[in-house]
């Protein structure tokens, strides 16, 4: 049993990612590619299982597929309720689905729980009993890892941590709901914290866009601050500290002290943590804030693909 | 074994209730009194070990103590890091000074866990897998229920609920941060909202208490909304809105859909709850709000006393 390798496919809105991963966690067989236009179930089922049979036919001790889907997603009957990137989606079967496509057994989950997993088998939660994973993207995903397994709620949806309130009265967010974190910590944050800014260095800022908010992407804006730009420092710090207030409400709830921070977003570390940890601390009890800890993910744009193999190589 | 009592204790701020409780969740011998002024936790220690003495006197089959605590406890060493109505205490060694002051073994846990294993036990919890407890009274206190247990996280203090964040500019808490839930849907969050209202009819309203805002307890403010006070109403509504939107908050991380209400604030219950239904559902996706009930607590002032002897009766 011990030799055994599982396919991970980590579906982002854009790319699929898709490796075979071994029992030890190795990726061999990496593909990374555009999802396309074509969104439908059947799209993406067929999308997938021309890689998949490709690697079958290739690859011993095949046990199973892994595969990560953003959004709603009822892990344990295979069910994906409803995704932000593929709207159309409704209550997809896509459990059976897949395993009628691939002949092989599958395991679904949330992409950010996949990510968890990965952190948690071999990343930056390798030695945590429990923790918190937030993935930094166009919007914010979560995961809850508690002693190797993944916290799901009685219906497959907790750790929608992206969420979790920030301003009763803030800018509407796409759940139905005003002010949630995901309006100010994540790629569609920024783009909010930059329109309702009144630094007086804005206008400069959005000169070099030629005024067109939508270019100003989470890495341009990294970019920015890089090369010393004010204005960019100080979106990058109102991100911060916003993030810290949720995830102080986010500790209060949980009681877990551990908190991996990932996704693109947050390559721009160093622009926002400090403020992120400073709001924190002012935020919860002293007690608390002292046992908790901040960490960066560890595994990068792998930890969906080894999270996911990893779900189907520890079942017995 | 099955004949085994325990003595279950609730310490309040004011008062302490303490009760013997059978197996089968009866309570006899049951006492309720007022803490007194003095309150160092050798005066707590000396207080009720009178009670439990005489009990220990009466009573056959006696198995332990339990004994729910208001503040940050760990229930695992049995240290109360800090109270609320206790601020003099730090880290203090509870179960160890009980004890060697009631020689019996002694389980401890914040107040709201043992309502929650209460309710889980025999009252509105009984038939759920998981469920959300929060109590309203000068604070929020809750317990997540998972499977028979608390769910404690890394050091005791999961379901600090009370701190979830509904406004990041709001006013200031004890807890260091702003615009916590407590703030807003507690005793103390009902004087801030008179407050901060600007509604006509809060002056009317003032009079009734000669312009004295400490008056306005929420048995009062019940009261007046049953008399069919208008402002007495719309504060009771407002309460309700943030009520909905911390549970949003709450069901978004822990994926529980399940709550339990309960605490002496609670029973304005018919004044507030349509507003929280209706919030909660505003700010959480459909699918989910279909799934979540918000019920009320079945023990009432019991349930404190039934859930920490709980701990005790259900351990080998």
């Amino acid at each position: 049993m011990n030799d055994q390798n599982a396919i991970g496919i980590d579906l982002g809105g854009t790319n699929f990612r898709l490796g075979v991963v071994s029992h030890t966690g190795e990726i061999s067989q990496r593909f990374v590619s555009e999802v396309g236009k074509k969104k439908t179930p059947d799209d993406i089922v067929k999308l997938l299982t021309k890689h998949v049979t490709e690697i079958k036919n290739k690859t011993p001790n095949l046990k199973g597929i892994g595969v990560g889907i953003p959004g709603i997603v009822d892990a344990e009957t295979g069910v994906v309720h409803s995704s932000p990137h593929y709207p159309e989606w409704s209550n997809v079967k896509f459990k059976e689905l897949f395993e009628g496509a691939f002949g092989m057994p599958v395991s679904l989950d949330n992409d950010a729980n996949m990510v968890a997993l990965g952190e948690g088998w071999l990343g930056a939660g390798k030695d945590m009993k429990n923790f918190v994973l937030l993935t930094l993207g166009t919007g914010i995903g979560g995961g809850i890892y508690c002693d190797g397994k993944i916290w799901h709620g009685d219906h497959g949806f907790a750790g929608e941590v992206g969420h979790i309130l920030i301003d009763f009265n803030g800018p509407h967010c796409n759940c139905g709901s005003r002010g949630c974190l995901e309006m100010y910590a994540s790629a569609t944050g920024l783009k909010k914290l930059i329109e309702d800014s009144g630094d007086k260095n804005k206008e400069r800022f959005l000169e070099l866009v030629g005024d067109n908010l939508e270019k100003v992407t989470p890495a341009f804006l990294y970019d920015r601050a890089k090369e010393g730009d004010i204005f960019a420092s100080v979106i990058w710090k109102k991100f911060g500290s916003y993030l810290g207030a949720g995830l102080a409400s986010i500790v209060n709830t949980l009681g877990i002290t551990n908190i991996i921070i990932g996704g693109g977003v947050s390559r721009a570390w160093d622009f926002f943590i400090r403020d992120t940890e400073k709001e924190f601390k002012r935020r919860i009890y002293k007690r608390t804030s002292s046992l908790v800890k901040i960490h960066k993910t560890a595994l990068g744009d792998d930890a969906g693909i080894i999270g996911a193999a990893r779900v189907v190589l520890k079942t017995n």
